[in-house]
């Protein structure tokens, strides 16, 4: 299934109609590009055009859950997202993992599709999809307990000396991953994960982010950090070979149509930023806040030169950027990002706490984002205003078809 | 002003353009009603029109601040909501408030419209205001600390037997309800209005509140809590005359042309609303889960009929429900309730930790909200499930003209 069929797809009550009327397209140009109505551009029949076409809603919104790998990957980053990390109780067995799994695997595919979940008390909350996507991860604590083999790189990281890490916010056997444009849809997905797992494990941490909402601005526009930053721009794009490449795994047995997923909770001191200049915060990214275009060019998607120099002869990127640090000349070397914004209830003295959960998606953790951390790690201008405070590694299992569930490859 | 100027209305570039080809519609419609582009109607000049147009985008849409009276009151209910309340520091007299009220009062107009705070060092950041509000109240604390007129009814309220009220989420001297559809402009001026209360006040609490997004159901539809009932069904209509009795303060010198908030942060136990059936939901409020009824009717807005009694004998509607405690036989004793979900973090135990941060505004808080809570506090079955543990009263001062400030009537 390639991640155009998994994008926006316009879903249940409603679909047939806007089939019709739209001849299909609303898959291809994303549902808020194919809302119907005009008002006045054929102000002769307007009339009846207004009052026979409504505009399809956002929350009617499907996406796929069944498929060669799981949905909330490759699919375009939702306005909200809810990282829920589990231990595993120490009665939770293969068998025990099995069920949980079908049981959470059930509920995922129906809820994703805006149909309620099987213990559903309120089944009024989940018709509205929004382009939910519910995405699992194993942690290392639950391969081992499954009695699987370990894929090399899904262990903990190692210590970088920037870390401040905590114990809140880091680990787990399970992440269950919840993504949609509309937060009501979160809550109730979430409360009916946490039901389903309850048990078989209890929460570890949980931590909720948020990009710009759905119809904020326009599709496809590359979301802003709250540093103002323009964050994504360099990122293999789903539905490209590249991308399959970068984040599907095809080596690792059961983990194979699968991938590794990074989770860092990144503290971004606010404060301290702002007495940064505006050079000061283009030189430490080695692109313009303005608009996101790299320090040698003009637009956003300009390759950086990282050879030009300035008249007195330093390179223009400056070597300390997280832009020239954060490329490898090795291409093997890429992962793909899609992070979302924290913001948090200051604690006393803060102004703001405030940061990124800092997702990223990759075939093989230890080859790919390892050592793009490392050298972040040495010599990055960025850590000046950023600290790592919570760290976690999960392999996505691959995704399954209708009837089967997820984690089936590890657990049959 | 009258509310629905206030609503939806396009703001900033594009508007020109837009409001030449609707024809002004689009503050009357609404944004999302009022979206251009069709890609399959007109199929003959189709092309032409699919290049030449781009949707409105509910990012770009404002809400006038200056007015008679602040906005975010009448203004139709955004998809998230965050509540600060602060405590005024020791040092900061009446000349400081007036500072303090210049400087939130003149950022809070500029980010509204879409234009950056003054020391804004992220101005990416504000260019997408999604219908921003922000609205301030004033403590009892503060009006003390000005030297005017203390309403009578701004002071705590009594206390009720059903209160659990934690002093992390009750009272304060300066409330700032910021609102909007994207998650990221309220994290940004949220931002802004912190460092703008920095040298005169302290964050005492702070609750972040949700409903659907922007797109997801229907303009217009009733909002649903997390317990998965219809809430908002039964409120005065902003525009309406009865809204400006039950709302607008008309008597309290400064604060006339103002009115009364009550923000009660209100748990609500949803592990043992899970237990309770079908016919037990319904008729702890006397409405329908399923669509908001009323027991003695089929829709939302049907008029419940208290007379109604079933074949035995009992009120079809009954006399412990919810529905049947909060009318009150006078009507002067109305409110008008705009909520916000919260969801947050389980702890240790928890399934959820979620509730309704419940938000009402009235002209007099004493004569008309406090009589009904206590008819709720005596009996209301909805009390088996839901715990107050936050409470604060604040006084909005009235809106005010360019050049003028939130709380110069009581300041000047
Ligand atoms: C709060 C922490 C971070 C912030 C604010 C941040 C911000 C940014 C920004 C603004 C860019 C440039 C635009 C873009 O291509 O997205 C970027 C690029 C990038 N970042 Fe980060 N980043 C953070 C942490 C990390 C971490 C932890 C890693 C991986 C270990 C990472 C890896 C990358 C990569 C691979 C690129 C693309 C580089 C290229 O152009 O090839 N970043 N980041
Ligand atoms: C978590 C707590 C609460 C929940 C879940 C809740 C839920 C509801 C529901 C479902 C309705 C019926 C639909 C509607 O008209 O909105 C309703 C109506 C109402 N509620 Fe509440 N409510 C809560 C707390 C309160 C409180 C604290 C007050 C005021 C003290 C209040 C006052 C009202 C009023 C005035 C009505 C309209 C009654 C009428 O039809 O005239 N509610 N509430």
């Amino acid at each position: 299934m390639s991640p155009r069929d998994r994008n926006e797809r316009p879903g249940r009550a409603g679909a047939t109609r806007r089939q019709f009327l739209l001849g299909g397209a609303v898959a291809g140009v994303g549902a808020a590009a194919a809302i119907a109505i005009d008002a006045g551009l054929n102000a002769a029949d307007n009339t009846a055009v207004r009052t026979s076409v409504s505009e399809p809603l956002n929350g009617d919104v499907t996406v796929p859950f069944y498929g060669a790998h799981q949905a909330g990957i490759d699919t375009a980053a939702q306005a909200h997202g809810l990282f829920l990390a589990f231990d595993l109780l120490p009665t939770t067995d293969r068998d025990a993992l099995r069920r949980m799994m079908r049981i959470l695997t059930d509920d995922a595919a129906r809820m994703t599709q805006g149909k309620s979940a099987l213990a559903d008390s309120e089944p009024e909350l989940a018709v509205t999809p929004s382009r939910l996507t519910v995405t699992f991860g194993f942690g290392p604590g639950l391969v081992e307990r499954a009695g699987g083999a370990r894929p090399g790189w899904l262990a903990p990281l190692p210590a970088f000396s920037i870390d401040r890490l905590q114990k809140e916010y880091s680990d787990g056997d399970l992440l269950i991953q919840i993504a949609a444009d509309d937060p009501l849809t979160v809550a109730h997905t979430s409360r009916m994960m946490l039901k389903d797992t309850r048990s078989f494990a209890t929460l570890r941490w949980s931590q909720q982010g948020f990009r710009r909402a759905h119809g904020s601005v326009k599709p496809g526009t590359t979301m802003r950090n709250l540093f103002g930053q323009v964050d994504g721009t360099s990122n293999p794009e789903p539905g490209t070979a590249d991308f399959d490449t970068v984040v599907w795994n095809t080596t690792d047995g059961w983990a194979a149509d699968g991938t590794g997923i990074v989770v860092r909770r990144i503290a971004m001191d606010l404060d301290k930023w702002d007495r940064l200049d505006r050079p000061g915060r283009d030189q430490s990214v080695g692109r313009y806040q303005s608009n996101g275009a790299p320090l040698t060019g003009t637009d956003e998607f300009d390759e950086p030169d990282f050879t030009a120099k300035t008249p007195i002869g330093f390179p223009v990127i400056p070597e300390f950027s997280h832009l020239r640090r954060s490329r490898s000349e090795n291409t093997a070397e890429r992962i793909f990002r899609r992070a979302f914004n924290y913001d948090d209830t200051p604690t006393p003295g803060q102004i703001s706490n405030a940061g990124l959960i800092f997702v990223s998606f990759q075939a093989d953790i230890e080859k790919q984002f390892t050592p793009i951390q490392r050298r972040l790690d040495e010599l990055d201008l960025l850590n000046e205003w950023t600290a790592p405070i919570g760290s976690a590694v999960f392999a996505a299992p691959p995704g399954c078809a209708e009837g089967g569930y997820i984690g089936e490859t590890l657990l049959t």
